[in-house]
C-alpha cells in the first residue's frame, strides 16, 4: 500500500521555496526576522517602537501576516515604511510561497532589514521556515511564565525571546526565575530581551542587537 | 482527474465522531462547554474560579487539552475534581476522537457539567466540533480589543465571550466601545461576561449563567 504523507510533502515544498527566498535575500544582504508570538503578545507594538528608532539608520520593510484584516499593516504603514499585507485566508501561519509573492512586490534594492510578522499563534508557525535569518518569539508577562514549556517547539526554534509588558509584572504571578530556568532548559543559547512597548523600557539593547546583526549581514547603516 | 480534499475529509470524520459523543452526553444530560482562547488568556484560571464556586452544587469534570505537558491538568486536579489530560503531541487543537477517548475514561454517571479546555490558539480549534453545547472564548484585556476582527471565526462560533483581566484595563489602551461594536458585528446575540480571575470580579454572573444552562439540560443542582 502506498501512503502519502501530506504534512511531510507540504513541509518539503515549503523548505524548497524558503531556500530560494533565502538565496535572494542573502544576495541582497537583507537581514530577515520571523517575528512570532500569541495573539496580543505585542508583536506589532514592538515593531512600531523598533521602526521609530531604526528607520533613519537602515532601509527596512515589513511583511504583515494576518488571517483577513489589514489592521496591523495600517499601523506599520503609518510609520512611513514599506509594508506588504499577506492574508492567509484563515490559515494559522505564513508559508514560504506567501513570502515569495510578497518579495516579488517589495523594493529589495538597498533594503537591509526585513521583518515578517507572522500570524498570532504559538503552535503552527513553528513548523514553517520563511527564509528568515532568525526567529524572534514575543512572550508577554500577562500570558504567564508557563508558556515556554507548554509550547516548546516555538521557543526551541527561536534565537531570541522578547519578554514584553514588563511594566505589568507587579499585577501578575509571573516568575522570572522559573521563566529563565525553563527557557534555558529548552535552548541554552537563547538571547532574552526584557522590554515594555508601553514605556519604551529595554528597547535600546534590542535595537543595538538588531543593528549589529544587520551590519554582520553586510548592511551598511549609519547608526 | 479525481481530487482528494484532505481537510474536508478530516472535518467530516470529526463531525461524525462529534455527533456520536454528543448523543452520549445528551443521553446523560451533561452540559458541555468547549473553552477557547489565546495562550495566556486565562482559561485555566477562570476554570479554577468556577470550580471553587460550583463543585459543591454540581458534579463536574474537566478535559484538559495541551500539546505535551500536564501543567493545567495538575492545577485542576488540585481542586478535587475529575480531570483527564489529553496531549495532542504538537497538534494545534483537540478533535472529536480525542474527546471520545477521554469520555471512555470519565465517570459519566451523575456528571452534569463537562468543560473541555482546548489548546491555547485563536485559529485552529474553531474548525473542530468537540460535541459541546456551547463554545466560550476567553479574551484578555491585555491582548487588545482588535482580536475579534483579526480572528473572526472563533468569535463568530462562540455563544459566549469572557473578557478577562478587567483589573488591568487602566494599563492598556483596550476600548470597550470598540470591542462591543466589533463583537456584535460578528455575532449579534453573543453573551459577554466581564471578569477578573485575579480579583474574582464578575464571576457571580458567569456562575449563574452556567448553572442555569446546566439545569436546562436536565442537570439537578442544589444551587
Amino acid at each position: 500500500m502506498k501512503q502519502i504523507d501530506v504534512k511531510k510533502n507540504i513541509l518539503q515544498t515549503n523548505d524548497i521555496l524558503a531556500k530560494e527566498n533565502k538565496e535572494l535575500l542573502d544576495s541582497k544582504g537583507i537581514f530577515t526576522v520571523n517575528l512570532l508570538g500569541s495573539p496580543g503578545a505585542g508583536k506589532t507594538s514592538i515593531l512600531e517602537q523598533l521602526i521609530k528608532s531604526m528607520k533613519d539608520n537602515v532601509k527596512l520593510a515589513v511583511i504583515e501576516g494576518d488571517l483577513y484584516t489589514t489592521k496591523d499593516a495600517e499601523r506599520i504603514e503609518s510609520q512611513g515604511v514599506e509594508v506588504i499585507q499577506v492574508n492567509t485566508g484563515g490559515a494559522c501561519h505564513l508559508d514560504a510561497l506567501m513570502i515569495k509573492e510578497a518579495l516579488n512586490n517589495l523594493e529589495l534594492d538597498d533594503m537591509k532589514f526585513l521583518v515578517i510578522e507572522n500570524v498570532g499563534n504559538l503552535v503552527c508557525p513553528a513548523s514553517y521556515d520563511l527564509s528568515e535569518d532568525i526567529k524572534i518569539t514575543v512572550l508577554s508577562i500577562t500570558e504567564g511564565n508557563d508558556k515556554p514549556l507548554k509550547y516548546p517547539s516555538m521557543f526551541q526554534k527561536s534565537e531570541v525571546v522578547i519578554v514584553n509588558k514588563m511594566d505589568l509584572m507587579e499585577f501578575t504571578n509571573f516568575s522570572m526565575d522559573e521563566f529563565y530556568r525553563d527557557i534555558k532548559s529548552l535552548r541554552n543559547d537563547i538571547i532574552v530581551f526584557e522590554v515594555s512597548s508601553r514605556t519604551g523600557e529595554g528597547f535600546q539593547q534590542l535595537r543595538d542587537y538588531l543593528l549589529n546583526k544587520i551590519k554582520e549581514k553586510g548592511g551598511v547603516t549609519n547608526a
